[in-house]
């Protein structure tokens, strides 16, 4: 049995949910065609907006966050469309996938994984090939923990008639990737990362240049039409049963982030990991991903741990859930969350839990060392932002 | 704003409650007098002899735990009533309120707060009174964290007919307090202290003398007469309406206890206070009292240190609440509780944060230096717990 049952969620996604979120998601279920939900569905979608950084419209359907990029392959393509795909992890397979079981043409930028996708790669591959259609990237690689230059590729596609798919599920609301300034033609999100809900909603957005390749796509679709929901916004509704609890739980949770402000909640996550990072590196550990995201923080394992038992004592013994790699980085990497409803103070039980784990899985590490790190980066923070 | 309004409560009562026993008190209200209550009555009063380590039945009201100390003054005494008081910090003092507002006559014996009462001094007391009928002590005083001697006060009153009330509030359940074994006549807890629930119940059990003293009491008693429950037992009920969500609540905690076993959770205030207190010595402050109960640690103010500006910032810009000092000890001491639904992770949030408000208060600590001392402490727990 663990610490007398507490459980600490370090994952990259589900991530933990704020209890007030929670709370209102326990009320009893009311009625999608009522007028009462066209008004919380108003405060949604003006919330999104808030959060996409945009003046479009954004989509919402009740599916996991992959659910959301097909609803990208099938609203944007049509058979045979050349799309750029970048795969440096799990979540670039996936879009790989996706172009390749909807019968698009993939030209695949293959990063090594736990690096970035470089700017000028994309650019070569799209002189090569003019007719390419479309970009289909992560802003965080959630597997890698790896930041990709989205900004950067937004400028090269600007003035062609190139979309820029970018899946930001483990990035929008942790850090800045404003839509409509930066010209990201087509944003996902889902509500089990950056957004701090639990699994079951995903989120798209279009831009201009976005609903004229749409208009010539020939891909059937039908629950991932967002033109269905575009209709169904004209009468204040949805197009199917919404999960009702989850947007009831986003209705409070765009609130709490419109409160708290953008700006602020980008302080907030790079401040945890800047501190998980001064960590890390207090205790002579190495950062996996080449450019990280604030969103998580990816450690690279030391020679000989084996990262299988530590992660399993951590969670079953301590209460303490990290993740660990996949595919080939199985045992070669440990990722820390810093997305979700946590406070400074939660990510010095994730150090410290690791501080422990080491040192009883044959990695010595002086206790303190670390969370002294952090400490002092979260020291400043608190000076900045409260005195 | 505190950090993305989390809360952390570390105060002496009431204490953090465990989610899952929050989620049990959320259930539809059920009515108390239907049999399926009478059976969740058995469980609880089955949990409670386990709790109080006694064969004899613990009576409980829907009150503060100040109604169980008004019980055992109005179930025992008589007005004119010699009684030794032991008077030490807040909770002695409501002691010596309750006795003298139903006219007994209370001995004080006047202890300085932060120091333990010496057993000599009431058996000293008690010579010259032999026509004392009873002694009331605190087993912990949770206004200045001392841990009295009721062991060694049991043993003097052993062979007397004089009964030993202990107020045990902040210590049953989270040290060795065993009714029976030690001979303690009256034991009385609440809620929202040792025993980790919300406030509102109070719990009172007697021994043979106690019972026998009872027969004699002339003060008038009605809602806190333990005779009118002892009657409603016999039929499985209670005498008035009682706390229904809070009792819903009380079985969860009682059967946790039991699956977690007393020796065990012990052992888990043990490590937590032990950890605390080596944190607090290698931040170079002072523990308050002569003899520390494992139930909070009670840090003396350094001087000059600003505590009540302290306390707020922590409360209201960090969202970590302690407590501080009453009466004479406001601004000279901080109270820091290990009571309720906190794993030893969570002592490192109250460290961390205290540790950040000595620094911005004047009181230059190193970071992670009292950190690495608790965490020590809690490693070697962890190995012989888990390993």
């Amino acid at each position: 049995m663990e610490f007398l049952n507490k459980k600490y969620l370090f994952t990259p996604g589900p991530v933990p949910v704020a209890p007030e979120v929670l709370l209102s998601m326990a009320q009893p279920i009311t009625h999608h065609r009522l007028p009462e939900f066209s008004e919380i569905l108003k405060e949604i979608r003006e919330g999104l907006k808030y959060l996409f950084q945009t003046k479009k419209e954004v989509y919402f359907f009740a599916s996991s966050g992959t659910g959301a990029m097909e609803s990208a392959i099938v609203n944007l393509f049509s058979p045979g469309d050349k799309v750029i795909v970048v795969v440096g992890g799990k979540f670039g397979q996936r879009w790989l996938e996706l172009a390749q079981t909807f019968n698009l043409e993939p030209l695949v930028i293959d990063v090594t994984w736990g690096k970035a996708v470089k700017p000028e790669d994309v650019e070569k591959l799209l002189k090569k090939n003019p007719d390419v259609k479309g970009v289909l990237i992560q802003a965080c690689e959630t597997s890698t923990g790896v930041k990709h230059p989205v900004k950067e590729i937004a400028e090269i596609l600007k003035d062609k008639e190139v979309v820029l798919v970018v899946d930001a599920i483990s990035a929008l609301g942790v850090y800045e990737l404003p839509m409509d300034k930066w010209g990201l033609d087509v944003v996902i999100t889902g509500s089990q990362k950056a957004l701090s809900l639990p699994p079951g909603l995903s989120f798209i957005a279009f831009s201009d240049k976005a609903y004229a390749l749409a208009e010539k796509s020939k891909l059937p679709k039908y629950y991932f039409s967002f033109k269905k929901e575009k209709k169904a916004y004209q009468k204040d509704t949805t197009a199917f049963t919404p999960a009702i609890s989850l947007l009831i739980g986003l209705r409070k949770m765009l609130k709490r982030i419109r409160e708290i402000g953008l700006e602020r909640l980008f302080r907030h996550y790079q401040t945890l990991s800047l501190a998980c990072r001064k960590a890390i590196l207090a205790l002579n550990l190495e950062i996996f991903p080449e450019i990280p995201s604030e969103s998580l923080t990816v450690i690279k394992a030391p020679d000989g741990l084996n990262t299988g038992e530590l992660l399993k004592f951590l969670r079953s013994k301590l209460g303490v859930i990290f993740a660990g790699g996949q595919d080939h980085l199985k045992g070669k990497i440990l990722r820390i969350t810093h997305m979700g409803d946590q406070s400074p103070f939660d990510l010095l039980i994730a150090l410290s839990a690791l501080e422990m784990g080491l040192n009883l899985f044959g990695y010595q590490v002086s206790f303190g060392k670390g969370i002294k790190a952090a400490e002092e980066v979260l020291f400043d923070y608190v000076k900045k932002e409260y005195l």
